[in-house]
């Protein structure tokens, strides 16, 4: 079981994050909430991991999250996109979803699958595909943020930064 | 844990086809397959199950199912469907799905839930609502029937009524 | 200014969730976001707050949420749903959305209007009208639950006895 | 009227499976259940079948597919996807239907078309595309698997290799 | 098999139009399109025929259809709505669609299931429901027409006074 | 006004089918309408002819198509597609409306502007495109051939020589 | 001819603006948009007229919608909503689409109807129903307001009022 | 803040409409917009502005686009598309929004964030790209028209030359 773990310069030497996805060709979408979370120093750990196709890894997984140190898990798929509900029914972590562009519908397919968690088990949606791998993890750092005033202060400076490049900006 | 077992005439004294469900709300639709199992004599059993409020038994009842001597799972659930993706993940034997209806979306979110998994581990879905439930126990008949002469004979004569009560309608 | 209080029996005198919405007609649905928390005992303030028709008050209200003490924002909306989206431009605190039923549409488009944030600018999406309410405020509860060992503990309790009433369910 | 018959090492010299589809163009997509037929050794026969352009074969071909020996047919169609739907009309054989990608609709009309049949005559539909080859192949093999140990066996061990690739899968 | 022949004050005594219809439930929707035509004096004739519960008698009454005199075939069906394009296959006649409302995607699945029928094979399709049931009507007394003067004349009465109550409407 | 004529060897001399569109980028899909007209010998005219840029002219044309000697016109237009159902309230000759595909939303919003008409006003309408120009040509044939027994042949061969290709089709 | 022409107390005697819609059953809805606009004072007339049952008098009535001192158009209809997009290419006065809710597709077709104007001829669209209806008056009096300072005035106060009452909400 | 002004042989030398959006990728579309505004001699000015991503700028230029003399804000944004609505609760000039195609939903989830704006704060919506953004324009010198004689002309003629090409075309 192969995990894949980020921690240039993190607040911490333990992953606090786990991204995980259905499949190895969501890993180009879901690198872009490994790289912010890695922008604010915060290690994060990113695996492939299948609902269908692992459930019993996935099982253990989530299951073993928490005493891990993991602080909440971020969850990407597609199409019929289990993953981050059958997380969600097994950890008491935030589980964040990013629902997956689709070869058909479009991730229209991906995001129902996610956002439309009945009423119990809450799984945390973001955009389809790019944004919301960013957001998902400017959402996880957020969290983070309300019990680290170091984060918190960097997460500030993001967003002024931010804003200030949509001002500079020049048509 | 109660399972409603449901095997009246029945060909076969232990369940061959399990009908789950993500909640009780489900029953009044999912008793359509159960009756339609029962007018063709194949026990069944009937039990509500969330691959998310309870995970830990969904996996043990899908883990557990083939040595039990069930044949296939019918498996309705709404909104974010994930009940039949989960059994499917966890047995080898056939799942059939049905789509619930939902309280906004009408079912378009629990179709899409069911039907859309990703290549690997099958869900054969079926219309959202009743004619869902109706078909995934005649389906779960004509898979029987494959190996059942006795079967074969009840479902070509069902197929036959149905035919006439066509014929026979007066506007 | 009027603002409902909710912290019967609450871990805290301060409000440590918002619940804010676009109108009157969202407050029965979202009360289910406010009796959730209240059964974990975690003081919430509700407000009616429109971004189009109130945009002054929104803005106040988000800038200065932090430093209130506030520790996430719940917003529910309907149709072209942005009171979540211009929350989360104004505050970094966790910003978590209920799209509200809507009448022609079914909240689909309050839903697309939540979850589709671009890059930069995360709103947590949950499901459409009852079951996102009831999800949102658990998930609030998880977020805080990270920092507060009885809340996790309330929070391990709810989800076993919510499994446990899924295993007596009587068909 | 020609038939392609795939059965390199198969398990029967009979065709167990049929693959029809709507149009010549929808070979490259339904070849995938094809091929995954024949990893198990499960002999199948595809041709071209139009329920609209060519209905008089459609029909010969269903009355008669039963005493050929035939166990079930995957139909993949597109559009108006009708080809499941008519051949599951005229043969009480599971019918398995693959709805194609559309030029327009990207699916959505032959996904509807195929998994919306009324109460009483059942189509098991799958995902758009190749994934729905894939899974309809996957689910017919898990059909035939109930009464045959060495095709289970092998289910089981595809099953098992599907997870380990997983595991193995390095980001 | 029972025919519902309406010819009052009909210019023809054989029926020129078929009305068929999938289910019996169908008729108070496709009366509109019989009353339709009596007002023009066209006679028709109504009846309930499924493409899946009765495959053999639409074949039968498809192939027929020419020679017994009628003119097109107006075709009501719901959810996967095959009725019309195998009646089209197997006839040259006109063959006019009217997608019926349905229980969850409220006719969206009838109407794609109807207009996107693939090239070579037309059917020309109305609106969901009453609208496209009286539309059906109107425009197979416009076909009708152009070969029959009083006819035309009818029509054109008839458009005058759909306009004139237009004009005379009181708000 | 410039008007294309196309009748290489038609059956008469004065077009019978209009083939009008909303842009000139519409002609090379309409185009397949004209050509499918051809085959039949089916004399037609083409035309670029706008409901909201060149009102006044489609106007006039619809006003006088019927005393020019046409028997049906096929509308394509795309987007908010009102030019078949403006032709339509302005002559009672059969209109047929074939949606064209559209830059964002697939043709969606074609086809809907086109096929859900309000009783009293009706457009036949067919698929999205391509197939939908090839079947609004064939539907025009076939309502012609209704009193053209020598169209009703050439429709005859050709239904039989379309089939002949399915049957002939090689994998 | 029969308009309704509603000035209580209005600013001017001529009517500003000009409601009109598909048919009488949209008056409902409409009569939000007439009231709207006398809360402001500004003479409106109201009518029924139909694109496609009407034709003629739409035409003349946008025609000379301008030199009878209107200043713009408010078009409310549904289904295939072609009310608006046809005023619009026979007047260069701003006009203002409210797509109506319809049986079956709830607005949708309504909504995409009028919107998806191709480049040329604008329709300014608003929300589905009786928000859009209230809405295409607000916008209505904002472009008057252009050019009247007492509107304006009056604008301003409608405002601040909305305000108010937001703020005011007791849960 | 960087703002673009393009007035070449303007009307007036301040900018009588904005064109702002959310972000530089949104240009090419817009600039649609502006050119069309250039051709009528209407002075615009253009420039980038987030309502999630630089809120107080967006606030800022709200409230004091009347005063500086604007006559009418032209925002076009894609995906959860508030910045209109956003301006359009803080001025009460006339805001006309462009939704912006969007990566994987085409610009649906930007139409519905846009046009379903709630009763109170109007936006005047139109088509999804470069349509839209031509159309807000015209829609904008058409306001602008009505009280200025020249401008009216210009947009005449503008109309009138339209026309001819429309008839001009060729096949």
């Amino acid at each position: 079981m192969r995990v894949r773990s980020l921690h240039m310069n993190t607040v911490s030497d333990t992953p606090l994050v786990a991204i995980i996805m259905g499949s190895q060709s969501d890993w180009p979408v879901l690198e872009n909430a490994a790289k912010t979370l890695a922008d604010f120093g915060v290690a994060c750990e990113a695996r492939v991991l299948s609902a269908h196709r692992s459930p019993h890894a996935a099982f253990e997984y989530a299951t073993t999250a928490q005493k891990r140190g993991l602080k909440c898990i971020i969850a990407g798929a597609g199409m019929a996109a289990h993953l981050a509900g059958v997380m969600a029914g097994l950890t008491q972590l935030p589980v964040l979803g990013v629902p997956m562009d689709s070869p058909h519908l479009k991730g229209l397919d991906s995001l129902l699958s996610m956002v439309q968690m009945p009423g119990g088990v809450p799984v945390a949606t973001f955009a389809i595909g790019k944004a919301g791998a960013v957001n998902a993890a400017l959402f996880a750092v957020s969290m983070l943020a309300l019990n680290d005033e170091k984060l918190a202060q960097a997460l500030s400076e993001f967003r002024a930064n931010q804003t200030q490049k949509v001002l500079d900006t020049k048509l």
